[in-house]
């Protein structure tokens, strides 16, 4: 099931519009854009956004890609931009990242987050970090060191880190602890004091009926998707390079040490800069179910899809076969999740003797949840744009999937 | 470069050995062998090891091996073998899993490992635990409870955890914690002080030299390979089901909370049984530098290669394009990595009246380190065989790779 209403287009500004096929590819390297500028897509999760919160998450998606393009204005790589939005998403208390992040099982705050930068193709994750106030700047500096090469003796600088030793590796690098009690919120504080009673109560009522072993079947319609509110946002900067980022308090209720998709490599975000191997630049950012967007491999699956010529089309298969009816997920009979996804590739002007040159981006979002909250801004609009997504009514979540997303022109002057 | 040997077809009783392309693939389910039997190979991972060191290293192989194969002649599927063959290469004081694993920065042992099963296709991970001595245990445990189904309250069992949650857990689960002084050797003890050592002088140096910012670039022949020796085994059984699985100490001098490869989906381990897409059931397990295989999630890699007709130069490319040239690690001088790999398919001789079923399996190790220890059995063997593989003299690790292999049949009575 698709619902293809391209919302984006409808709301574009004419200026930013432009028809693909009506410009051509040119992979040409030395003709870099003068100036700064790029376009930024970020989401505040798939999941379930009700109405009378969809005023408080649109207002942070826009203040998100507001950052986004502050970056980029004043001259930005890609990846730089991307922290950016993400810090802005993961201080909002009504998302699931930093600040009001769902609480664990033993009512503790622990984070996953990672970014990728399509240009050095270098990666960063924190996994099941506590005390951190935006996880990703840990994620990113991360990256950022690894990029400097060897450590001291020879070693290899981690991408990688979790628990206790990352929260200590982030002081250590002047990143400034945050005490657990400031991170929680009083909404995150009686969802687990909510979620606890369910439990409890679902348990007893197992063993009440002695159905201990059928327990599992039982209840799977019991976990509200409300809870799936990961965020992210993927950039590109107007030299073409792309980057995403992805932030997670994860769900609801995990055991202590449960790292998601957001700290995985391949899961929770992909970036790929065009190269020999890829006409496109691509960028990727996840949200959903964790174990099912680790398990299919979902940031990368939809990077390599969307490579084909038609980008929604392709987009699409991969949500519904690569996700949905994934070999992987065999036995699932709701499979949550949702995606952001550009695309991009240099195009010139079919008069050349402007010297006016571009970048085309092709953006969308699918989700398998009922709703996803989008915002999404070039740096030559006024203000960012928002949408909460929503799956066609009478569908149902985690077995159909609304797609959508637009398209864009980022111009420069040719040097 | 390359170095092909195929020391294993040289040695393989004649029974065992077939011309793959004499054989028909059969893809049939119904017809599946009767009795108990299959395959496994292991690694003692890819790195250096000393000729004094070689017999030690052979011996662990060989009782891994017996191992797996006591297992699947008692009927165990192909991720039961290849969990007990992991117990027995982290039980050795002499390989950096379980026991005897390097000791990171803080002097502590965190370990990583996961499995994967090639037929309901789940995975579970653990990374940077401590105090437990089978990591790999923690791991397959999470994925048997994965395969029950949802927790109470519809909640989503996880398939990673890390740190202290994932010891917690697995001692809730009824796997004994072993006191952390325990799992330490005087060998890994003795490693710590001296490399402890080294990194301070190293420190030492780089900063009399006032060469701070360029110390990174400095000691990059520092860091002995001998340090990477992470354990691994990839079994089929006799229904043709592949599993595969990784346990590490991970490098030596790592920061806490560093998770490498072996804890890593699609990284440190792979298992695919064929289904319409793949004519092969897969498995691999890797072993070396962790950020390497990482980011060039070789398991994965490799599995999908091997797909191809030509399983070895299949391997061959990848092992060249994606991971020593791969463009995830463009400016690495040394890229350090091995893997054993499999990949079988169900055949049926030319006279079939004998009615006689059997399974082929090709089987594959590569590395770019100095050297890889391996060992492999089939059930119809009595007794492992095992090799030190090495580079060709001459040859600069990091840089060039052997790659050897050999087939064998296993064969059951059509029901």
């Amino acid at each position: 099931m698709e619902s293809l209403m391209n919302a984006a287009e409808e709301q574009q500004p004419p200026s930013a519009l432009a028809d693909p096929w009506s410009l051509k590819p040119e992979s040409s390297k030395n003709q870099k854009p003068k100036g700064v500028g790029g376009f930024v897509l970020v989401h505040a999760g798939a999941g379930y956004h009700s109405e009378s919160k969809a005023k408080e998450y649109k207002h942070v998606c826009k203040r998100a890609c507001q950052r986004a393009v502050d970056r980029l204005k004043a001259g930005a790589l890609a990846v730089e931009a991307v922290a950016a939005a993400l810090v802005e998403l993961e201080d909002s208390p009504f998302t699931n990242a930093g600040m009001g992040s769902n609480l664990n099982l033993s009512g503790e705050i622990e984070c996953d987050a990672s970014i990728m930068d399509g240009k050095s193709l270098h990666f960063g994750a924190v996994g099941a970090i506590s005390g951190i106030k935006n996880p990703v700047l840990v994620a990113n500096r991360l990256l950022s060191e690894a990029q400097k090469g060897k450590l001291s003796a020879g070693r290899i600088p981690p991408c990688f880190l979790v628990g206790r030793g990352a929260h200590d590796w982030a002081v250590g690098h002047g990143i400034p602890p945050c005490p657990s009690e400031k991170m929680a919120t009083k909404f995150s504080l009686s969802a687990y004091k909510r979620n606890k009673r369910k439990m409890e109560l679902a348990e007893k009522m197992e063993t009440g009926h002695k159905q201990a072993k059928k327990r599992r079947q039982s209840s799977e319609n019991e976990n509200g998707s409300g809870c799936l509110d990961t965020v992210g946002a993927i950039v590109v900067d107007l030299e073409g390079n792309v980057a995403a980022a992805v932030s997670s308090g994860g769900l609801a209720m995990k055991h202590a040490g449960r790292v998601g998709q957001a700290a995985h490599y391949g899961c929770g975000c992909w970036a790929e800069n065009a190269c020999n191997m890829n006409p496109y630049s691509t960028a990727v950012s996840t949200s959903g179910c964790g174990e099912h967007l680790i398990r299919t491999m979902l940031a990368r699956e939809c990077s390599a899809a969307v490579q084909s010529e038609d980008a929604h089309q392709a987009l699409l298969e991969a949500m519904q076969n690569k996700f949905i009816s994934s070999p992987f997920l065999v036995g699932e009979d709701r499979v949550l999740g949702g995606v952001i996804v550009l695309r991009c590739c240099r195009c010139v002007e079919a008069q050349p003797s402007k010297h006016i040159q571009g970048i085309l981006v092709e953006f969308l979002w699918s989700h398998t949840t009922e709703s996803m909250c989008v915002g999404y801004m070039s740096a030559q609009d006024s203000k960012a744009k928002t949408h909460i997504s929503r799956l066609p009514p009478g569908t149902v979540a985690g077995q159909c999937l609304a797609i959508e997303g637009g398209v864009c022109r980022l111009t420069g002057t040719v040097e």
